[in-house]
């Protein structure tokens, strides 16, 4: 942790006490050569003082120091860094930028940022984020990665998940890209066997082909889910300021991205909502809906989302439907959407879920109900969570 | 109040117990051949026994006595009836809607329904829903109106948007639309004084001209936002079984709106944001927006935002730019988005909005803050909440 400081709150500080925090496994030299001491670990001056093979050096140093900081971490063997450091291209300083490649070839060192907020590995307990939890709530381990470009986006989605409790497995913030791009993160979280869906925040693709590529055989087996920032003419000027990337034409993006297999979200509410879904889905046998309702507005309105999504209404077969007669009043509207109407109680929910879930003709079940009719109360939402196909 | 009732579940005396605990000014007549007096107040065995002038009956009788009961009301002279009662077109029933229809006709009275949840007038108190507040909660008094096909859209979105603090002026839940249809109540509400953003929730229209007519002159004075349930084939065949209405094509439907000044949501969500926004509007002088942020990713997505939906991005004046580069730090780009980076305080959120809030080519301000950075804390959002251009 080169950058450690004594100040709590700078940056340094903050990532040595996550790591503390988040019960990290493997041994953490704090560098600083201004202290002995820090958060209960013994400091070094620089990394070149430490005695043990290092595997990953997280740089917080300012951008002026931070070339030289990396050329220490060649000398001393370290092949990974996570540097969080900003000012670099996306502040004007190409120079600077060009610099830290140049010592980043010369000793074969894959980096991941500059201009990043971290890395977060739920399973190793390897939190790299510059925000404490007070400030950024961590998530519960689970199965959703998500790679994002931007520290912000990033940051904010994170605190967000965590509080509606979706699981994560790791989030990678990367910045610049200065030699480890979106391109070899996804190759990464494709082979992954923690991260069961992909999600995606990206501004620029620099290799697009290869992109491509490694998408189309990764959404195969797990999917992958995207927010494309930079899709307008406005928007992709100011992508250059923010992550010093180039976005390209919005249309040939959704094209590709189609191509690809990768399932474009309009924006980050979508986004979540995908994640959820998927993380949790079993995969459906086909495109079938059958909805079951009280209020049929919503069965109309659900009826129109299907199709304008690409799935098909189940149409029940003639003995689910005779048998759901015999036991339903002369009101309920034995089809799709099928009309529990307002006088609905728990137990047609149940009778009807269930001859819905045995029935052949339906691939997916969407049950809407509406608390505000008389006769159903919340023990229903208990009952339903634990019917399974 | 036809079809008042003993038993507190029952739907005649739920409204009952409505109007009194609304505060209802008018005086109420429960009607009930088997009861004396119900909550409180004399009742009657048929609107023919009372001696007063009524303007208006509630009926909440079973379908198979609702003609009777609307003959009886005609006789008596009430020319207003709301009729809660199910069971007529919407269930198979079509003789009797026709039945209905011609008494109705015979004694010229206007009726809202039948197959309704009901109307509520939050600035008299005339709460005729069928739902009581436990199951479906009041909202505050306001500007919004939502006039609503679907009793269960209308419930849930009246619950939600109560929940979420939206001012109503009149609910009204309009079913089969016997003889008072959608184009009769939005030119209603085009003319009330209370009702300051129509919202509406639509899944056929009868009288498709003189609809777009009156859309487009209320439009000009206030805004219509409308979800169209019913766009899709499936979803039109079931329309049918509920509010007995024949759905158009999505795509006639979608330009006559347009053309008709209506702002059409994709979906309910989208109605609540855009009627939250459009009731507390100062209508903007323009089209220019500028984007403010401490998270650039989320300045790069409000370009795309701004571009899709026909805004432009504000170019801030010289004077304004030469003025906050004196006071904001180097890194902080003075652009469109404005970024405040990772270390803006508070001061640098007050001083950027109201620069931009003085600069004339800025009509539109969007301040995107994000509190996982360090230096700002809750107090931005009070300090925010008071400026005024």
């Amino acid at each position: 942790m080169i950058g450690a400081s004594r100040n709590p709150d700078k940056v340094g500080s903050v990532i040595l006490n996550n790591l503390i925090q988040a019960k990290f496994k493997g041994k953490i030299f704090p560098v600083n050569p201004n202290a002995e001491e820090l958060q209960g670990l013994r400091c070094y001056p620089s990394v070149l003082t430490v005695k043990e093979k290092i595997e990953l050096a997280v740089i917080s140093v300012p951008a002026e120091v931070s070339v030289e900081v990396t050329e220490q971490c060649g000398k001393k063997g370290i092949k990974n860094i996570i540097m969080v450091t900003a000012g670099f291209a996306e502040a004007g300083d190409k120079l600077m930028e060009k610099r830290l490649l140049d010592v980043l070839t010369k000793y074969k060192i894959k980096l991941i940022g500059p201009n990043v907020l971290g890395v977060l590995d739920m399973y190793t307990g390897m939190d790299t984020l510059f925000l404490p939890e007070a400030r950024l709530k961590r998530p519960r381990k689970g199965g959703i990665s998500f790679l994002c470009q931007s520290g912000a986006v990033g940051s904010t989605t994170l605190d967000l998940m965590a509080d509606n409790n979706f699981g994560f497995a790791k989030f990678i913030s990367y910045g610049n890209a200065l030699n480890v791009n979106e391109t070899d993160l996804l190759e990464y979280l494709g082979k992954d066997r923690d991260t069961k869906v992909i999600c995606l925040y990206i501004e620029g693709i620099r290799e697009g082909k290869r992109f491509m590529d490694i998408a189309r055989k990764i959404s195969l087996k797990k999917p992958i889910i995207m927010v494309k920032g930079g899709m307008t003419e406005s928007a992709r000027e100011a992508t250059f300021s923010h992550t010093a990337s180039l976005a390209g034409s919005g249309e040939i993006y959704k094209g590709a991205m189609k191509q690809s297999g990768i399932i474009l979200a309009d924006n980050l509410n979508q986004l979540f909502d995908f994640a959820k879904i998927l993380e949790k889905r079993k995969k459906p046998n086909g495109r079938k809906v059958q909805v079951i309702t009280n209020g049929m507005g919503y069965g109309v309105l659900s009826m129109d989302y299907i199709e304008e999504n690409g799935l098909v209404p189940a149409k029940l077969n003639a003995k689910t439907i005779e048998k759901l007669k015999e036991k339903m009043p002369p009101l309920v509207n034995i089809g799709n959407p099928m009309d529990l109407i307002g006088d609905a109680t728990n137990e047609r929910y149940v009778l009807s879920i269930n001859a819905s879930l045995k029935d052949p003709n339906v691939d997916i079940l969407l049950a809407i109900v509406l608390f505000q009719t008389p006769l159903i109360d919340e023990k229903l939402i208990d009952i339903i969570s634990k019917m399974n196909k």
